[in-house]
């Protein structure tokens, strides 16, 4: 067996205890004369797993009692929907717009307002400016009355990430934050929003399982017509059972909710995510053969897109890389160039691993 | 490590030959670098895995070329609102209730058909016979204008399945089926259906992946006000792949679509299944202890329910059985008594045992 370097930006890599652990536990867990993939939802053995995942989430993000967790499935274009579905209430909410994936909730929001009722505003968006920035806190404007505030706090594509989350809050209307792609990489102050949510495909666990913080006195005002299953009240009610959930997610999420903690929680995960990302931008800033455009102050510690000298070294760069244990650094499609993401499991030797090996290839190439 | 025999309804036992080579694929898939959980939805890896599974499911089923496989989430309950959401159009559709689950499904649809316009209709229910067998075919009377006819053709909770799937067909409208708990349990004509879909964590995998295999032409008919990721149509064009699915209950379905083609296929399937399901009904029929009480021409091969002389003994039957390794036998809670739930992963063993305890038990306590 030999593991690379995986800098996939989602479905990502994944801690190598957790994937012994589950590999170890896949024919039988913990006694139980099953897999965790075979208990019925409903067990004493499943339960107990399940509270042991919330209760550390809980742990991690030192979340307000008065919040509900959530475990969904459709990821966070299916929260794009469900969102004004369950908050709109026939009212406006506003809209920031910093890269592909708060464009894309914009346009699915707007889609469901005209169907539902209530009104979509654009708050601010930064695209006419190439998306290399968050945006200004004086370029918000709010009335106080919206439903909600909508932005997406790390910009997957992009490489764009909101560090000022009280500045979010002060707005005076609930902040509603698509965390996909950063969550659990930084402690940060819950009550800042009314909701957050994820994609667990990045920092969590398998994709399939999609998490939701929600205040509770946010619940309880979704459009009549919402399908159960939409409704974050109905799932709060059942406690994220009203069908069976994807456990074997829920697992998966549990065991790395379990080593984000051994690692030294999230306080401990910022120090080495500051690290990984500082040394990797200063190698980009420090070598005129890279470069990496976004404004320092927006720059995500999480996904850090470059462009070589020359786009026609791409395709080499991308074959010499995974000939050299490098995998997944081809940029978005939609933008172009690479892309390294470094996510909680990828260690400070994997982002060495890389920038030994681009300072090899500008010395061959330059 | 001691395996049980798992009676659980779901998610419910797999193969362990796929839980083997889940656990020895888990951190690295054949020299991929990293595990199936891990890998990009987009890249190489994942598409030969999603495209083996696709064309396995096609095989099995024997799925006509104008018919698309999807792979979804958010469970059979989520289907009951998003049936309605892509087919209703404004018009009317008929729901035969044999069950909690069909009860359920037209529950749902009423909602929604109340938001969105068009209007849904009971061809029969047979709760009043306290849901002893499945709908017979002069029961349902259709004006053939529907939009669709849904049906349950294997209620879990109740034991009943359905085995005249032409009779259904030859109302002349579009049949919608649930078919969780007894997907890939034997060979049928797809071309009787217009829609089928089935939550995967009973006969296909793990759960947090749903299957819904459709007829083309009754794509782009949905209300427009569907979420994307609800829209059958969408996620056809985008081949399951609007945003990341879930990868992981993706491969392991294929693992067990592979398995299956091992086995013999589903004729091969039908014949163990059968042989299964007629030495527990005829041991029960055969013991004044216990006893089922649904029709025999509707009793589900999947899911037996079962109850005791005397349900005071209910309790000392479940504790001793799961002392002997038979595990979950427990009936839902709508309907006490028993439940064994004998999905294709059951071994005859399985079954053998099961009777040789009941045997046993009655004797103790007869």
């Amino acid at each position: 067996m030999s593991r690379v370097f995986n800098f996939s930006a989602g479905p990502a890599a994944l801690p190598e205890s957790v994937l012994r652990q589950a590999a170890d536990e896949m024919l039988e867990w913990n006694g139980a004369g099953c897999g965790v993939m075979e208990m019925s939802h409903r067990g004493a053995a499943f339960t107990s797993i399940v509270e042991a995942a919330e209760q550390d989430l809980r742990d991690l993000l030192a979340v307000p009692k008065d919040y509900r967790v959530l475990f969904l499935q459709g990821g966070a274009t299916q929260q794009f929907a469900q969102i004004p579905m369950n908050l709109l209430d026939g009212g406006k909410a506003s809209y920031v717009v910093t890269g592909a994936w708060s464009r894309k909730a914009v346009k699915e929001a707007e889609r469901m307002a005209s169907a539902i009722g209530g009104r979509i505003e654009l708050a601010v968006s930064t695209e006419a400016h190439g998306f290399r920035r968050f945006a200004a806190a004086d370029e918000i404007s709010l009335r106080g009355d919206e439903a909600y505030l909508h932005v997406c706090t790390n910009e997957t594509i992009h490489g764009i990430e909101c560090f000022d989350f009280p500045a979010l809050a002060a707005h005076g209307v609930p902040v509603v934050a698509d965390m996909s792609s950063h969550i659990l990489s930084r402690p940060f102050d819950l009550r800042d929003f009314g909701l957050i949510y994820a994609g667990a495909q990045k920092n969590i666990g398998p994709s399939g399982l999609t998490v939701v913080i929600v205040r509770e006195s946010l619940l309880g005002r979704a459009w009549a017509g919402i399908p159960q299953m939409l409704d974050y009240k109905v799932m709060a009610d059942n406690g994220s059972m009203l069908n069976t959930p994807p456990t074997y997610g829920i697992y998966i999420a549990g065991l790395v909710f379990r080593w984000l903690k051994e690692q030294g929680g999230l306080a401990a995960m910022e120090a080495r995510n500051k690290a990984k990302a500082s040394a990797l931008y200063d190698f980009i800033d420090g070598n005129d053969f890279y470069r990496n455009e976004i404004d320092p102050a927006s720059r995500s510690r999480m996904n850090v897109p470059f462009r070589l000298r020359e786009d026609s070294l791409d395709k080499a760069f991308l074959a010499d890389a995974e000939a050299a244990g490098l995998a997944q650094l081809k940029g978005h499609k939609s933008v172009g160039g690479m892309r390294a993401s470094i996510y909680n499991a990828m260690p400070l030797e994997g982002v060495q691993a890389l920038m030994q090996y681009m300072d090899d290839f500008a010395r061959r190439h330059g």
